[in-house]
């Protein structure tokens, strides 16, 4: 059960900005989106990455690395679309 | 090591709304940020304080369940501040 909760809860967690990426898209508007949030949240979830290489756990390292990609991707964006 | 690690990564991501916060504060402007990202996150983190209870985990509830707060905080702030 708690596996289950936990894959469940890390993509979850993962996927949390893509709906910020989409309405980036979409609106081609990015001027409220904090890039400070973005950079944290990219530190934390890259020392997760390196978190999970450590205890050598999966789901862990998986979640985390596409986490970073997503919201690296994200942060890009805020450059990109700035007016 | 792992466990310095995992505590510093768990504070990271709980803080990473925190400049979005600011962000929102000093501008009054949240119409580009997803709501849709708040809610996924808060599911996210709201599960991981579940499996944190479940496995007895102190550091995993706390930092989640702060997450949560944190980003339900955010959350309203996009209904209050909406022009």
């Amino acid at each position: 059960m708690e596996a289950a909760l936990g894959i469940v809860a890390g993509i979850l967690t993962m996927c949390g900005i893509v709906p910020q990426i989409v309405k980036a898209y979409k609106s081609k508007q990015v001027d409220d989106v904090s890039r400070g949030m973005l950079m944290i949240i990219m530190s934390g979830v890259g020392l997760w990455t390196v978190y999970g290489i450590l205890k050598d756990d999966i789901p862990i390292i998986i979640t985390n690395a596409l986490a970073f990609l997503l919201n690296g991707y994200m942060l890009l964006l805020t450059y990109k679309l700035k007016k």
